[in-house]
């Protein structure tokens, strides 16, 4: 294949991939603030990343990326008190992956893989994805659906954090997205902006109106400084040997 | 500023950006065929790389791309029978676009231009920015819904088409889309593949299901035989013009 | 056939007129301002004359008119500020087609005709009748959508715009429809009303809020002086035979 | 005012009948089955015409009317066996409801009367006003809904039924509507097709599939023979006197 | 079985209760005011009660109740004006029927029995099956709705009501409520406090906003006074034999 | 008050206890498996039962419990391989968690608590709260939404899993509900089965269709047999206090 992404392949290009029944990856992500150095595109453009080196891997496509994702909550990513987040209705965003996956399987797709970048994506894309299979029937489609920091192992949260992983609730434009983002587009990094915060301080459930004191001014829930490109690498590295293996797993042993 | 893309924005940038009340443009488009030649991104990718230009001329930013839209019809876009054409229900894209400009007034945003590169996406644009005026309710927001062909001057297409326009509705992947791919991206154009296909030749109305024999084999509603990088750069030129007087004359000078 | 229309009929005579796997026309439209002479039904008042004329051509039957459609447009129908206007959500009015069809279907029509009068209604019936056929599946149901308008030729244009045809973009409450509403429903046009204002004057591209200064006083684009019912007689006699044809073609030689 | 019709008024007209704060009828319906000799539109035929009489003596407005209503059941309209019974889904009747009253009030409309022909019809009705009531918020509009055979007095009933009223709940095709239909539009009565069946005979709950054997073969759930002309005018006259009585309590006494 | 309550039930317990292809019951109600005597919950309270009854008879399941329901309407059930009236819009009740049904017979249930105790359920209970049938398509399945008063017999009403029935549009909180509560859940009755208001006096219409003065203070439509237990004894044996008889007849003699 | 249950209350002892503008807890569940030990109505029991408790120690009502929540997730609760898990769409549970606040709003109540027992429900409770607020606007309502075990604090769990605690993504039908529903609801508890098998072992990710043999064939994700009713005691005693000071904290102490 010329190019593994869907967006910049002809239809020809599609039709002859469609032939060896390849995985189809989904990139799902939001428009949202990633604190002070980070750009808000964040959340679609690194799991377009990771979905593309995974291709690459097991001779799959990459359609275009959802851009556009669920609301910030406080707790996990800052809420809505910041600029930029963009959240889209519970029912807009299950619509929309349920309408491409009805799609792919119309184009003769039977693999789909949704890789999702965003925390709160995850169970209204559960949800589409539910409502697609309950449509499409009885055709074979197999689909999977994962958020890449799930994949993180010991070995690899141990290098990245040496002094000890604060958890992932923290992780929002934090060490783990800071070092995947300067791996993958340190052009976009904002390289004397990365953040020294406070971790968030919040209880262990949600607030309608939510409360702006739960989470540091800058919008990133826990300190960045510790983020590098090679750590980015080494996460990128991590996840292409994984997530291949796992997308290997489902779709072409099991079956 | 130094981007006028929001996705590649910080929050704190895009916040400092909203000082000015500035446009914010939504460029929308679709995946779906292009010929054998264009990629299947190109809907989205056209109109972004407008906004872009326009945005910088006029001091606005640019949201991230709807890169999803609505249904390929066989008479402008060639129909269904095109793997890679990935519609969404109607009600799917009204959603979209409402819930992003719900938003967008939600961070203060007041200026806002939806500006599409998918002809069958307009009326559902339409429906999306009117629900969300309905719930907006009376805060002096503005929304302007374009077309980009729309703007295309007696004078462009007397250069663009020595030998007389065919007319918009035969302006799929053809001249007018390949010239402007090779003007923005060139890289995704594959110049050799450039189809020289009889038109189109299709009644005044549409039947369900679609007819296969009213849209050539390769996809493009007409030859693209006179497609050049020169012919782009003269629209994206015009555009730029025209484009950014309309943006300019409907948010600054009426209000 | 003691009568074509639908709503006028018995259900055995339906249900006898249904062994003929006769074409089963939804006329629809719009209740919407047409000028200060012209009543606010025409929308469905027209198509539904048509559909009668052409039911009785190529033995059909006319369903009950869908009375209500979507939006008045400011530069197609002179927007929200005529009182009386009176428009559905695009989803709504896709529903209702979704349903009728889905209905008929059930009934066992299945060769049905959307015959549309309101400009605004098109891409909300185009996927009412997507919807519907994504819901009935295999039954080889054929459904065709057309707007009559589209049926004008050259030589009936010619005839009925002496001086020149302005164009279909300015034609509400115009020359075309005060003609056909003076040839189907003398009854109902004001003769003494008939407008003689400017064209409108719009740009090209829409507006929300829309501008109340792109179209005249009166809510008809353009003069509908050079109206009379011969011309109707001649435009409703043009379409009788051409329309005809498209549904003998599509339905009976195509099948 | 030349027509208390509104899709037969100009919008100037109209405009002008809105300066009284009139109250604005919405006439609804079904296409439906009506036995063998009664047409399939008597649901809205019926209203529609109470309407007028209604508005003429009030000083009203009568809208388009509503001509598809919801879902035929067997108890009440011999349910979906009889080819023609076009059934809306609810959701899209109570949308229906909810867009027309909202733009209604729009116009400036504040006395709203939806006046319905169809049983089956009615929730949907309901809930399709209290959605608008709850988006259009303060601003004083009242809305009334009613079907006319609950004005029905005993002295009517006594009148024409001299042999002892079978009850509401068969009175589908049967003597009530048949009769209206012949003092309303006695050239869509087919008075040789008047039929002489026994009483529908079903139980006190409803069942999916629903049981054919519930509803006779004819449609009605009763015999029409004791229908006339002169039956239909007394029930008319006593509509007019107390629909109009209970419209201007209602909306003028109570206001 | 060890309890015919599915959410007191194991999933095994359940398991083995489907080999038989049991009818279950799904009962249907409100939280909604009852006069000053009777607990809210009484609309779910009593149907389940009945439904228990009733499954331990025929040898059925009784789901868990639905414990909200459609809005309180003036006339039936007292309106809006009594806090604890705590109404779901019609398309929340009806997805909720469509999406357990849809359930059931995904578990392998293909008879159920939709058993209401709220008046104003009805038409989005009746919509709320139709849209599952429709969904699980050709399985043999089987629904039936019942309100429960439906079944109520000449004889029974004479016992209830020794001076005469006032008709079951005013029965909301009052004798037949309250004597079927004082026997199947005597501890959440208010003996003291049973209300002797007089009649509600609503005409035959409903208006919005609801008018205050057509219902009692207390919210009891009637005088509960001639309420008892033993009334209530006689109530739910008649129930349990009618209801038991009709269930049998539908799903087992007529299959 | 003589009760704190909402539906057991009358509508003048709500209206009373509305005065003191209580905190109105809505407990939400399932009907869901909960292996074979357990009722499948445990996760709207369970936070029935905790909000019972909070809301007397802090003054508040408890409306009717929702019944059926989101559907069961293989990874989480077994998935849809054990008859009885009846989950609703996401937009059924998120509309009908709006639609109630929206009432109890309308009741005049200003501080809502939503506690919910079904790990699944979250993301759509979230999202119906969001939807709610949205609509009910500038009135100070505040919604505070929480999972019960998120409270569980490091000493709890070290007195009920003396041999360490597997981690909450195991925890469905064994030792904490097993627990919980042993101090509750002993009556619903079959001791005699309670499971003992081995953890489940699934990877970081779900697919559709799920994979049976993710989960032990039980149903409960790993052993329950540390279960006591002293345990389900001890959480429910932490509970009751953690959560009524989190209660107090955030709708007395913030407000």
């Amino acid at each position: 294949m010329r190019t593994h992404v869907m967006p910049e392949m002809t239809w020809p290009e599609y039709a002859e991939a469609l032939k060896s029944n390849p995985v189809v990856f989904i990139p799902t992500g939001a428009l949202e603030q990633h604190g002070p150095h980070l750009p808000m595109g964040l959340d679609y453009l690194v799991p377009s990343a990771i979905a593309k080196d995974v291709a690459e891997a097991v001779g799959g496509v990459v359609a275009a990326p959802v851009t556009y994702g669920y609301k910030s909550m406080t707790r996990s990513a800052g809420g809505p008190f910041f600029p930029g987040s963009t959240g889209l209705d519970g029912q807009t965003l299950s619509s929309i992956i349920r309408d491409i996956i009805r799609e792919l399987v119309r184009h003769g797709a039977r693999r789909i893989c949704v890789l999702d970048g965003n925390y709160e994506n995850l169970w209204f894309l559960n949800e589409g994805i539910d409502l697609a299979m309950r449509e499409v029937g009885d055709k074979g489609v197999r689909v999977m659906c994962l958020q890449h920091w799930e994949f993180l192992t010991e070995e690899t949260l141990g290098q990245v954090f040496p002094d000890g992983y604060p958890g992932i609730e923290l992780e929002h434009a934090a060490v783990l997205e800071t070092s995947l983002m300067m791996h993958y587009r340190p052009d976009l990094v904002l390289f004397d902006k990365v953040p020294d915060n406070a971790p968030a301080d919040a209880p262990c459930y949600d607030t309608w109106p939510p409360r702006r004191e739960w989470v540091a001014k800058e919008g990133s829930l826990i300190s960045a400084k510790g983020a590098s490109p090679e750590k980015g690498a080494l996460i990128a590295s991590q996840y292409l040997r994984d997530i291949s293996a796992a997308v290997k797993h489902e779709f072409y042993e099991l079956g």
